[in-house]
């Protein structure tokens, strides 16, 4: 009945969103054109206007629709303190979930030498230079505490060494294999809190 | 940092997706912008598209991308027997979990004088038009088990008896109060087979 056409097309694309398999989507499709037209169009035109405009900021690299984000753009953080993260979802979150006052830098990914990424890849290239030339005193290492994840930090953490920057690893209480994405705050905190010097 | 903006917006209006909360919207506005952009950019357009071109079938009022629908413009249909549904996501399910072959009529809603929800709204004039003229043999009341589901179900009853066309009402092995489109499959059957006449 439904099952092809645009709505089953509407309901295949919704299905790109995570978390999201075809029943749910198709729940989804449903309701926006049946009880939220109004809703549904919003979506559509923020969902365009947010691909358009939100880029990457120059600095940190995370999602921002400036040319520099808020928190490389915020006089009383620390920019010498540098929270290095795999996505700009752990930077939101360890935002939201601790006291932090320094800056991030978004990897975009982790060390990867089978898919071709790099450190170059990770913009660990402009993270040197900036730590070669005295722009960072501190990096906290916040990558996910999967096998690459690991690897990263401790790649990182050469690099940190070699140009005499101090840098930690956040605690383990985040489980080991899990992504920080999904972790709770109270949790995240206490690893944040509980860093440890490599 | 990204809770402000075209990001926070972006989640916002995520929100308005059924079983959608914040954390979940803020966790797809930053699959949709780091990890999909291009299924985030289909998504937009076919929503668009959607929102554009369905419309509801002019004979069973469900949602179509046609003038009339699938359902109804397939020859192999039984017209005339017509099983009477709150929502287009109601007919769906049916249909994929019986072998009815009739015809469905969609309300769009359920009578409720308080709203100003009466006959009229629900397309009841039009429906008792073809059964006044004899374009109707029998109706099956598939609207929800909820007090206005039932109410309205036996004001179509009557609706029916008053033109001698048979009605049955499917049976309550659909769980009081419930919503048909959250019910699984093998109960909706049984409790459309299981239909009593009233
Ligand atoms: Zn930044
Ligand atoms: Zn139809």
């Amino acid at each position: 009945m439904l099952k092809k056409g645009l709505l089953g097309q509407l309901t295949q694309t919704l299905c790109c969103l995570p978390g999201v398999g075809p029943k749910t989507a198709q729940r989804m499709s449903f309701h926006l054109l049946q009880r939220d037209r109004k809703g549904a169009k919003i979506l559509a035109n923020t969902l365009i206007e947010a691909l358009d405009k939100i880029g990457h900021c120059q600095i940190c690299r995370t999602l921002t629709e400036q040319d520099v984000c808020q928190i490389c753009a915020d006089k009383a953080k620390d920019s010498a303190v540098v929270c290095i993260v795999e996505s700009p979802a752990d930077a939101w979150i360890i935002d939201q979930a601790t006291i932090f006052n320094g800056h991030y830098f978004v990897l975009h990914g982790r060390l990867s030498p089978l898919d071709g990424i790099g450190p170059d890849e990770l913009g660990l290239d402009v993270l040197e230079q900036r730590m070669a030339t005295g722009g960072i005193k501190e990096l906290i290492l916040a990558t996910n505490s999967t096998v690459e994840g690991e690897a990263t930090a401790y790649f990182i953490g050469e690099l940190a060494r070699k140009h005499q920057v101090q840098a930690s690893r956040i605690a383990h209480g985040v489980p080991m294999g899990g992504e920080l994405e999904f972790i709770d705050s109270g949790t995240l905190a206490h690893a944040f809190n509980g860093r440890k010097n490599l």
